[in-house]
């Protein structure tokens, strides 16, 4: 019907497109420059604690999406996001959602491209983040070999306290920790990181350009789900590395011995805290070992943890204080519930 | 306390970026490339007519972000598609759905690149559509100039037929329209037109390479909300082109005589059918009429209408049949409701 067929078409399908799905983003080759995109979807009932203002659910709502990019040692070249906004949100709460997602895309370095608004029946902020690289080989999450040290980039564990902090009552919950000399600065710490969280966008790009880590993702789901995902992705993509497996060794995590007697405290599993719960975006990476020395060129000592190594076992594995080793599970979690 | 800064950080923030918002769409410059962005959201009650298939409503999330990426004629690169899902939908629905999602995305050449899946009290596609162009004037909203001609790339108004035939029961109406000498070929193009609209994306890209176009935009809001939003966008960015104006020929819009016998029938407004509705999913564009011979060299006669010119009035108006000049006002329409 139409007389011509766009050029483009043409041009563009022979080699200009390469297209990954299932890490955690996807990647589109565009000339010399690796185009990274992933989208998220945040609904309040899921994914925003009660006491969360709406400066922090915008805020937030750009941090997952850029979480990911992060999660791929990319640069972080702007956000979309989509609203679907309850009848009853009030002016001055719209005011605060936006603000808190404008103030995030500044805080990022990553403007705001755009996006759409609707009426919904409750609150969901969807959002894209857009990443690049100069470099084919982003951080995805296989890529590790036998004797690659397992790192985390921060502390783990502390959304999952404060979202329960906050669930037994702040004021009541905190008093009761002080009293059994848990510091006000690790409950602090633990409420901040659950209401506001932090996409480790610098630490990304800077795992990526050391050229010694060799495998990422950020931890949205828990430690157990990534651990499991990146197993998965292993034996999918890296054929030649069968039957690598991890194991994570209790006494290395940071803050074990607080985070496991606040889970007495709150009657929960310290487990469940530290390997099921997530939502710390912080980032877990594999490091070659035989060049670990130039990793600590980019990285001070108190801003990473070793916490266990890759081996051969093609198990998931935890290492107790005595010795013992048992299979860590993947276990769902319901969040914010 | 991180020992570096990432390099990467300095070398994108020179001169790597420019970004746009308002328009269709978000551009952003990588190299001698342009990112074309845009996300759109549907919500069930308010974007699908409840005669939807899932496989309609999945084909239709993507043909929107794509509509956006055709009106500033550039490639579709890819699309990413993120779910919120009501407790109530079943596994086969679900199924029809992702298989509506990556039918369009086969047809439309452009690939799933990514999204996310929630559970949600009601079922809302949040999409983002992602394209390229080689030349960084991409068809804006603005550029038109005076005397230019103001062109579609197909029918208008149909899928408000083919919403308001379903809305006042199919078999019934349809039979109805057809004693009163409607074509069923009329009535079936508008229906399929509401359940399963299509993006001009090869128009658009055809568009964009005659270079004899001066201006886009996809139809989404209707004629009216379109031509407001290409008039405001002009004296924003065109401060020199002050008071132009648009000037639409009511006798030149396709197929008016059946609209407005089927408008008397349906107990509607035909000016509420053409101009409010929108959901035609058809470009509107501006083209420069000393080169219109030029024009005539990417589409056949039957494949675009002139409807209309830009003038100096600097005012948005209708020239009925008997001469007599209206205003085109700016008129909400609450879809599928």
């Amino acid at each position: 019907m139409i007389i011509k067929k766009s050029e483009s078409f043409q041009i563009v399908d022979k080699n200009f497109l390469r297209s990954h799905i299932g890490d955690d983003a996807g990647i589109i080759a565009i000339g010399n420059k690796y185009l990274v995109l992933s989208s998220d979807m945040l609904i309040e009932k899921h994914h925003f604690p009660k006491e969360m203002t709406f400066y922090q659910k915008g805020f937030k709502s750009v941090t997952v999406n850029l979480s990911d990019i992060a999660g791929m040692g990319a640069y972080p070249l702007g956000t979309l996001i989509s609203l679907a906004l309850p009848k009853n949100i009030c002016r001055n709460e719209f005011d605060e959602l936006i603000n808190g997602i404008l103030e995030a895309c500044s805080f990022y370095n990553s403007p705001l491209i755009g996006g759409d608004t609707n009426e919904g029946d409750e609150l969901i902020i969807s959002g894209t983040g857009i990443g690049i690289s100069d470099d084919e080989n982003v951080l995805m999450q296989y890529g590790f070999k036998n004797k690659d040290l397992i790192a985390i980039s921060g502390e783990i564990g502390l959304s999952a306290i404060g979202f329960e902090i906050l669930n037994q009552g702040l004021e009541k919950t905190k008093k009761r920790l002080i009293d059994e000399s848990v510091s006000s600065e690790f409950i602090d710490k633990s409420v901040s990181k659950i209401l506001s969280p932090i996409a480790k966008v610098n630490e990304g790009l800077l795992l990526k350009e050391s050229n010694i880590v060799t495998s990422a993702t950020d931890i949205t789901d828990g430690l157990s789900a990534e651990l499991h995902q990146m197993y998965n992705s292993s034996n999918k993509h890296s054929k030649k590395s069968k039957n690598l497996g991890f194991l994570i060794y209790k006494d290395k995590i940071p803050s074990i011995d607080i985070i496991e007697k606040i889970a007495i405290l709150l009657n929960k599993d310290y487990q469940d805290l530290i390997f099921n719960f997530g939502e710390d975006f912080e980032l877990l990476f594999t490091i070659n070992s035989s060049k670990f020395n130039e990793f600590k060129d980019y990285f001070k000592a108190e801003e990473y943890y070793i916490i266990g190594e890759v081996n051969k076992s093609n198990k998931i594995q935890l290492s107790l204080s005595n010795g013992k080793i048992e299979d860590i599970k993947l276990k769902g979690y319901e969040h914010f519930k």
